[in-house]
């Protein structure tokens, strides 16, 4: 008999309810074979608010997962923003739109002087593509050092540095992987990765991490980091910080991952909570990589920094300051880590903030752990390279009470 | 002295009013130096309505340029649909969702039946981007055939075959280049093109053509189009429809443009007017495609399909479809392209529906009308390999009224 699964498997869609069977199987019929849907049993909600999700029964889910409605399903100042706007104009970049300027000026006092342009893509995957083709064009290499499990999003370049996708046999010939920090020494291993690059005629580009390092289960600990970027530098590449996850607070000690570990990224990617679900993604960087890129290539992305996107952002920056959520993220955070490790069944929770890795026996402790929960209906997720990790990564407004249903559902399921 | 630009140039900011100028210093300070702002005196708008956007001070303009507010800008309907689907709930396809499986029938049945299954994107890059790798793992082919001044995104990937933004050097290696259709002759032109990868060792993946070819300078017509899609299959590639401009009703003739050509393509990519200005592109393929892709990957869009993107397409269609806009498109399409061949310094208009381009003496004829169109509060662009053609690409709710107001302006401009 084989384990829980993370996913929804087509063939036991007979043992579904008849209305869900049926919207399963049109979904199946008309999305086809690359889309997956969440648990065992797929949910439906229809209405989302603060950290609360609902299904059409009226059922209430506990969301300690989703991580793109950052400052709270449905938020409605973010709500308001974007029907405001979309009842006013949409247009794009082409024109001049003095709150995109007030936005991206808002948003850089939120970097080191150093990283002063920015700019908007829709989406985090964009995003990092554009980081990369910018990195490549100033320094004129090809070379990218990645972890052994890291994710970077969905497009052909950025898939091809995406280990977690595929597995190493699917990247990109000029891609040199690393383990995850922890299973390794960072710095020696990044210069291990930069000394292959060269002896391979590669010329190193850039080195790309999420600074909470997700996808390899959520590491907030990195030995050497500093100096595996210094490396870096040394061999004429650049560092980008891949902010799409951790990034807007959601680590409890300030905006950026980045921050956290003294670093000065030359590049910076932002995505998922940007806009709290809309569309919204962008690239901070020095102002000198900007100008190099821009010299050979002209960029416009349609959707990227339109009137819409800008005020759901702007709205979303707002929120967070204003209901001080980096604060939330660290207190709730901090109560989290302290509590955990007492439960019965979990090895090691690590993280920062409300980005929580809760390593488990293995994989099908975890997979059976997130379907129970399901089932007790609370929301949280697996990661890392042997799927033994949960990861807690809530809307920012997660509080003590949410807090103490997820414990109390942990110690449930796990024992 | 050099002529006239279609885009502002930075070197004449101390020209603009102190206001325009403090806001384009301050643009340029954040945004750096890849953005570039439309016109010889950047405009900024604040407000629109159908086809006509306004500025801070109440003047009117008529826009007889953007394509992506397709439905009219701030269509009231699509507005709506948005402000209601973000203050109720915005999450993702991994969670099931009544309202994604009946926009995706309802799309599908907007095409031939043997384009079953449909992916999300945020923007026509990305579904570009997807459909290359899609047709890259379903044939094991790497070669794509383009045409001479091709747009197709701004990815890593679908910027190397985009000739338009670097030239024919910086495609890749893998990219053959054929003449826009009327430059020569199509069918001949794509056969050589096959025969030149696979003489070089690279096996086609795919033809992949913008099915007005807008970025060509228009082209209604081509020639032996049939014979050249039914030489891409005879090697194995897959024929990849570009509606991302012509798509949804533009044309006059029907929804898409490749039925006007009577082809069956094997995937169709769609963007920039599926939602209004909302960010959401898609992906329309044979499902054996895209079963033969999801074997070997998985693909999560974070915002694709996402509740509110979905809302916002689905409002979008019902509207070209109640409002009959196929039809207006069709209607004031002809009118243009019967009274444009009157007009004083036109050489040519050609076009389909609502898409017309208009070919003038040269670059400078055409860039001069622009601006000088600008100035008499009608927004209009240019395109084509010799920059000589203006490109009439309004809102679909484009009017009579508005059409002689365009022919006017015309007109005066080009006397």
């Amino acid at each position: 008999m084989p384990g829980p699964t993370a996913y929804f498997d087509p063939a036991t869609v007979d043992s579904l309810d008849p209305a869900t069977r049926d919207l399963v199987e049109r979904r199946i019929r008309v999305l086809g074979g690359a889309y997956r849907l969440f648990y065992e049993e797929p949910v439906q909600f229809v209405r989302g608010n603060g950290t609360k999700l609902y299904t059409a029964d009226g059922t209430e889910y506990l969301d300690a997962y989703n991580n793109v409605p950052s400052v709270g399903h449905a938020h409605p100042r973010v709500a308001a923003a974007i029907a405001e706007q979309a009842a006013r104009l949409t247009t794009h970049t082409r024109y001049l739109d003095r709150a995109l300027v007030d936005y991206a000026e808002d948003l850089l006092a939120e970097f080191p002087a150093h990283l002063g342009n920015v700019m908007f893509t829709c989406t985090g995957s964009e995003a990092n593509d554009l980081a990369l083709r910018i990195a490549k064009a100033a320094t004129g290499g090809t070379g990218v050092i990645v972890t052994e499990n890291a994710y970077h999003g969905v497009t052909t370049e950025i898939a091809a540095i995406s280990p977690s996708l595929g597995g190493i046999s699917a990247l990109a010939p000029w891609v040199r992987v690393v383990p995850a920090p922890g299973d390794g020494d960072f710095e020696l291993d990044v210069r291990a990765a930069i000394d292959d690059l060269e002896s391979s005629g590669i010329r190193p580009a850039a080195l790309i991490v999420d600074t909470i390092f997700a996808s390899d289960g959520v590491r907030p600990t990195v030995v050497g980091f500093a100096q595996a970027v210094a490396a870096v530098r040394s061999a004429g590449a650049l560092f980008i910080a891949d902010e799409v996850q951790p990034g807007f607070g959601r680590l409890g000690t300030g905006m950026w991952g980045f921050a956290r570990h003294n670093l000065e990224p030359d590049l910076v990617t932002l995505g998922k909570p940007m806009g709290n679900g809309h569309p919204v993604a962008a690239v901070v960087a020095r102002p000198e990589l900007i100008a190099a890129f821009g010299e050979h290539a002209r960029y416009f992305n349609t959707f990227g920094g339109s009137s819409v996107s800008i005020a759901a952002a702007q709205a979303t920056l707002d929120v967070v300051r204003d209901e001080h959520l980096v604060d939330n993220a660290r207190t709730i955070g901090d109560y989290l880590l302290d509590q955990l490790p007492a439960i019965d069944g979990i090895l090691e929770a690590r993280g920062s903030g409300l980005f929580i890795g809760v390593r488990v026996e293995n994989e099908d402790v975890a997979l059976g752990a997130v379907n129970a929960l399901k089932r007790r209906h609370i929301l949280l997720g697996e990661s890392g390279r042997d799927n033994d990790v949960l990861k807690i990564r809530p809307p920012l407004v997660f509080d003590r009470a949410d807090a103490d249903r997820l414990l109390e559902g942990l110690t449930e399921v796990l024992a």
